[in-house]
């Protein structure tokens, strides 16, 4: 019997549901003779890889090469992890895996490879604990302190010429170089890093804690960055930071909060997008490699109606002012409290055309609620891109809506894990969005807080605990060209910015190439150390 | 703008992709009016709603009032968890939380609800622990220990009149009344309870870890099990806890061992299927509500294709000795080691086209490799059901063949927890079975291994925190009569087995609306107590 005959031609002409018709039709299955079997099965094989993400790219001869070295590196990764599955990175909790992580040669390739853009970040959840610490050895720093027996808590940061008077905080002000002198440096600088990441809390009790944890970092690092002369300062190191990781491009979600000067006064919003815009392009003189940044103004979800209309408007104003940098809208903070996006759903629509929705929604666990339901919103709102969208395989309408309309999920394995949607890498959704080639990027979310590179932990996690094994170069080119692809450029500028992240790639690849050697010594090296 | 007049009719018989490509093809949706994007809305979300598990149901007045008294129960634990995480049980390991479940009224009517059939039980691991305790209390009875500092452990169980002696383990055999004498009645037995169960491991490394923990169990069950006259009463036992549970049907996978009788002598393998067969006949004149219980013969994995082609041979003959009671083939143990399917794929299609498979496949994470693909493999052997069906999602073609080709998964969430492919019920895979409305049943795998009641916690954890809010008496409803309509029965026996299952259906839906007012004072009770 030679059913398999009658499949062809095969190809991406056929949907998976009209194969399945096909396959199903034609005969029953326990009738196949061992030879048609494994037709079949080879065409079903094929078709599945086929189908995935990145399927649609071909390789250079170069790329071919560099492929080579890096399969070979995360082949070796992959078996030591199913014969001891203690050995997989990605079968762990990012904090109990960082170290190791960073002695990955596969993760130093992955390092070293062009990005393209990070397309979801957060206005001060982008820099390193080390800068944000830095920033309190500025002058006029003050501190409010709160004793709790023999331990000590810092509650709030502010500078100021005189002691902060305004303060609702049931803590005491004292000068930054008064608690290093009487609480010794090194022990305010540990407490300080202790603090800037959410690294003590290894074990949340579940999402809301470490959500109210991660919350209270936020709030902590307010009186830092706010500082007027700090917010530029922040944003400008965070480019940086990321630039090293070789992100060329960057879209920040930010609060757009009233910044404070040392004399106490408030700023304009106006004046925190004025430094955002001074010091891009600053960084862009400085980096003419770098391709470009944009602000999409997101304030908190936890609002009412007539609050989001004022934001509306606001990000109107803002657009106006600035149509090159600000360029959308969103709402964030724990989805799973506050409104739905559907009880916003008049307001929102009032925000012109031209002023894209980046919407967070399905960064929840709670299948059919309300807060679940914001995935359909966010489509049905027209939404450009979707931040989490974790729960999109339970909505398989809204998986096909976002297939075929372009949204791209804006995956941020990390994240997710750290705020306990999930736990194993390998049970995350973007699996599903990787063999159905729903279109996605790697981003990070709050790196910052969980001590990890801008975008390199969450493309090695992605690329070795969430893609099938055989995903290859072609699956992280596809995730770097994305990012540009689903990026707020006009047309014009992302054929720019790819010819910046092209020239970068190549020299990337021929690193890799020449690297070979020297990456399979250090992969045996760690094998042989794991065997001991 | 009408747009949404355009999608009617509205029904089964648009599939998703149609119904994605018709609302993507009308219009720019940013360009919605309030109006528009609220009915186009209310129709996507009653197109998830109506899509889903049991949407094909109606209930009766009668089922509509116990269902207001079902969702009444589980909306108050789905609320109180969406406040405080902490309260949710499927949030958590089933080790924290079974005391907690058997406080909750929902979990109560659960308990008491007819199931229909138990699809996927192993065959030494359905009793709870009592029961092989008592099987520790019979005459003739040797333990072979081992002591470990002050620690001893049991090795093995064997019955003989004299003291065994071939024995290949490092351990000392005596009679089991002198170690209670030595060790004391009640360490015994606290020492049993501990060993049948993984409850020590509630924090296992890996989920290989957490499978030679599970191994080592079915092992030290064996010389209590395999004792002839014991097989006989396991099984008959096994009917019991489970027809307790409300189950009227169960499929046995089955190793099918050889077992010995006192004098130390092996009988025949068609001797085990003997006694199989006239327990099950004892149960069933004892038992006139129950249905039927069939034997998938199931072997290890873990062998070559020369050994597989003997159990095929074997499964053929001992099927043409009881046909109506061997029906089917199977391969069990870790499906991460060992052969996949495909190696096997020359000898399984050796077995007569009439005994049916019902393999395991896809119960691992490790996507894209040669243990993934046994989904591929099951599906074009012919499988009638698939075990675990873990990994489905990512294979979106086999998925739309499962659909198409009725194909059940037998869904085994708590089992899928304690051998760690996952931890947070709410991220379990058969949240998209739902969706996608893949046809499946609730099973439970290893129950005695994990201290759970043969069918409940598993029906409980699954409608609390697999299925989406809304998920109702009609989901429950479905799942129970899949248990029939995807069983081995034939079809003429299928409506007896439905005729049976109705009036304890029935009967139970009465008892639900009965005991509305006190469940409701249970429930409050609960909250009350939560909130103190």
């Amino acid at each position: 019997m030679q059913w398999h005959k009658t499949l062809t031609p095969l190809g991406r002409q056929y949907s998976g549901s009209s194969l399945a018709g096909r396959l199903v039709g034609l005969t029953n299955l326990r009738r196949a003779t061992p030879a048609a079997y494994r037709k079949v099965r080879d065409i079903v094989c094929t078709y599945e890889r086929a189908g995935g993400i990145g399927s649609d790219l071909q390789l250079t001869a170069n790329e071919k090469q560099a492929n080579d070295v890096i399969m070979a590196l995360k082949l070796a990764e992959y078996q030591r992890g199913i014969m001891d599955p203690t050995q997989f990175a990605p079968g762990y909790h990012i904090f109990q895996m960082l170290y190791k992580i960073k002695q990955s040669p596969l993760f130093k390739v992955i390092s070293s490879m062009p990005k393209g853009g990070a397309l979801k970040t957060h206005d001060t959840s982008m820099c390193s604990s080390e800068f944000l610490i830095k920033l309190t050895h500025k002058p006029h720093l003050w501190v409010c302190t709160r004793e709790d027996g023999r331990q000590y808590e810092i509650v709030q940061f502010r500078y100021a010429r005189e002691q902060p008077s305004s303060n609702h905080q049931d803590c005491s002000w004292l000068r930054m170089e008064e608690l290093r002198e009487s609480r010794g440096d090194r022990n305010v600088h540990e407490y300080l890093r202790a603090r800037f990441s959410m690294y003590p809390l290894s074990r949340p009790q579940s999402n809301a804690d470490a959500w109210s944890n991660m919350m209270s970092i936020f709030r902590l690092v307010d009186g830092l960055v706010k500082y007027e002369p700090n917010w530029g300062e922040y944003y400008y190191n965070a480019l940086k930071e990321f630039h090293a990781d070789e992100v060329q491009y960057v879209e920040v979600r930010s609060l757009l909060p009233r910044l404070y000067s040392l004399d106490g006064q408030k700023l304009q919003v106006s004046d925190t997008v004025k430094v955002y815009n001074e010091q891009l392009q600053r960084f862009k003189q400085q980096h003419p490699d770098f391709i470009d940044s944009k602000l999409i103004y997101a304030p908190l979800r936890h609002i009412d109606a007539a609050k989001l209309a004022t934001h509306v408007k606001l990000c109107t104003e803002l657009n106006a002012a600035y149509p090159e940098l600000l360029i959308g809208f969103d709402l964030v903070g724990q989805e799973d409290l506050g409104y739905p996006l559907s009880a916003f759903a008049m307001e929102l629509l009032k925000l012109p055309q031209h002023i894209n929705f980046y919407f967070h929604a399905g960064q929840t666990n709670w299948y059919g609620s309300p807060v679940d339901e914001n995935l359909v919103d966010a489509v049905l709102l027209g939404t450009r891109r979707i931040a989490h969208g974790y729960a999109l395989c339970k909505h398989p309408l809204i998986m096909q809506l976002v297939k075929q309309l372009g949204i791209a999920i804006e995956v941020c394995p990390v994240g997710n894990q750290v705020l306990q949607l999930g736990t194993d890498y390998r049970n995350h959704p973007a699996a599903s969005f990787i063999a159905n080639n729903i279109p996605f990027v790697i981003s990070s979310g709050n790196p910052s807080f969980w001590r990890t590179t801008p975008l390199s932990h969450d493309f090695y996690l992605t690329f070795l605990g969430i893609a099938p094994m055989n995903a290859d170069l072609t699956f992280l080119k596809r995730l770097a060209k994305n990012s540009i692809k689903y990026s707020a450029l006009k047309d014009e500028d992302k054929a720019k910015a790819n010819e910046k992240w092209k020239l970068k790639w190549d020299k990337w690849i021929d690193d890799v190439i020449a690297q070979r050697d020297e990456l399979f010594v250090a992969e045996a090296k760690r094998k042989a150390e794991v065997q001991k």
